[in-house]
């Protein structure tokens, strides 16, 4: 599938029209956010934890965004059924692996969600993504003095071992299945500055996956619409917190003709 | 008490003057949306879920809203505490029974709320209130092809075993109190493209519920104020995230003009 | 160290220049404002709390804030692991007493967490101060009828047990250390309109610590620029939602000039 304004344009259409249950179990501190920006793409955010009811929740929703900010026991627990769950179910897991590298909890939670049944997509920075092959691209001594080089190394080693596809998001994004690499060069600088961008994004992976079985096209077009929002939120905003304003605002109200003069991809 | 402007807005000036403290055992994603919502109507917050506190912390406050949006097995032992201690204090409950019907979890944690004390007022949107009786309303069988007919029917029969004031939100929003039926025609549907407004309404009647004894006025004040504040938001605001700013600022300036000019309520 | 613009923009330069790592073990309620705080000042913030990963994320911070404001029992086996550790690197732990007096588990969380490290910094509002030497102050017969004078002493009480920087914060805000009280008298009463901006202060004393040695001049320099963005953000606003927005873009936009202008420094 093309990456292109138009098809991207008709995903948001199914998005809007469909409004897919997106099951969220994600970070407490960007839930509001992330959220919002699905209900601004026009998707249904549901948020539940509870090993009690991650199954049932699961069971009726279309696609599952699991996000590991801010771990904990019962939470992991939690992941791990919701993903199985999924897996029996058809339905693409989205993993978001945030600060993956930072603690050892977090890359074997990563490794144990990742085993249970391969997401459909794993999003993450360059150093997140990093970080769950390092001991591979390591021992492959992958220590390339251009960090998207080596990142994007290790996003081909993720891709094959897993499966899954892989998002590497920077200033260049990167969508990597197979031999196929995806590049979007929408976005800003001001993005950094607010806390759980990168969370939305991969929520919104979320979303165009559940309308959209070709998942480098889903991922390709979540970056591409964050990617057109912020620009477009940075072009209008005083600083982070109206950028904040401004993103959901230019994510609701996403037009075909915005779509197509901004949309920069490389395939 | 007859639901007038002026009665609300006398409701508004006596939660400014004391500053009730409203404690919430709410859901993470809306939990500073509400003590936002709280304390721009005049009302002072506090969140405390902790077994080891919740009953201390009920113990100071005016009201308690209990809301399970995110629940884990011992936030539903502090909620039942919580909701014990109330009871015993006579100070007013309300429920939000969030996306009750999407799980058994949720279902039977709200029944067993419930029955730990009645709620003063049950917050919902139809479907939630639905699953509340819903072996009941199958049994009786009703199943009319008008939902708000059919949610009617479920709010009454809530009410009749419990005793709560049912307030089923929607376009119309209805209060139920044994054969008086309040409606609520203010509010946007750009209310329903932000997270939380449900639960802001639900924290919002307990703050009236706090200042008012009479629990059919103090949902209906809630009501009207959280649709009037929508309305003022939906008219300047550029998208879901400037409502958000919108509505708290809204909120905070509510005149009892604005009120007087706006309300739409039936008796 | 003398209070200055001067100074003061210098800590936003170095905080700026090394976007130092805070980790935060704080409230649901405020995650999403003091994570975006954090960055509009320069600040690189995290959010961990697991028992299995907080010694390992303190120990790549600059600085731990712990803030007690929605605890249960597994979050307060993690912030105690984590003062110790912090203790053993020997960076600044900065305590927000948030709600203490209103349960008895948040007094006695409070002194769990002093006894395990004194904190560099205390910050909390004059009622949370007095909380935590009330037995003291009672047995002094401390009950003025001034309260900032009751606090006051409390808070040279606290200092003198614990060694810890002791910030008062109210329309003026006290730093005590030893013999030495800084004043600082910027701020807004719109402040008190929305949520965390309490917790926001703290936040902003840890990344202020966190390149700033002197710990009083670290408090000071966050409660000025609290207090400035604050006022700066309540001559825009239009009530408080737009207050939040405006608060965070001050924060992000704050110049030397503002600063000069505006300081009410008092030592």
């Amino acid at each position: 599938m093309k990456i292109t304004a138009k098809n991207i344009y008709l995903d948001i259409g199914k998005i809007r029209g469909a409004a897919p249950l997106i099951h969220n179990i994600t970070n407490y501190v960007v839930m509001n956010s992330t959220a919002n920006a699905l209900l601004a793409i026009g998707a249904s955010p549901v948020m539940a934890h509870a090993v009690e009811e991650v199954e049932e929740m699961t069971g009726i929703a279309s696609a599952l965004v699991v996000n590991i900010g801010t771990l904990s026991e019962s939470w992991v627990r939690a992941m791990l059924s919701a993903v199985r769950r999924a897996g029996e179910m058809g339905i693409p897991v989205i993993l978001d692996p945030v600060g993956a590298g930072a603690t050892s909890y977090r890359i074997k939670t990563c490794h144990d969600l990742i085993d249970a049944h391969a997401p459909a997509i794993i999003r993450g920075n360059a150093s997140e993504i990093m970080a769950l092959v390092m001991e591979e691209t390591r021992t492959k001594g992958v220590d390339s003095s251009d960090p998207s080089s080596a990142a994007l190394e290790a996003a081909k080693s993720l891709n094959k071992n897993t499966g899954s596809i892989i998002c590497v998001s920077g200033e260049t994004d990167y969508i990597i299945g197979g031999e196929n690499v995806i590049t979007v060069e929408n976005g800003h600088p001001m993005m950094g500055k607010i806390t759980g961008m990168g969370c939305t994004a991969t929520t919104l992976c979320g979303a165009f996956a559940a309308v959209n079985p070709s998942f480098p096209a889903a991922a390709a077009g979540a970056m591409v619409v964050m990617g057109i929002a912020g620009e477009i939120a940075a072009g209008t905003c005083r600083g982070p917190g109206s950028m904040q304003v401004d993103f959901l605002d230019a994510l609701f109200n996403l037009s075909e003709d915005e779509l197509a003069n901004r949309i920069q991809v490389g395939e």
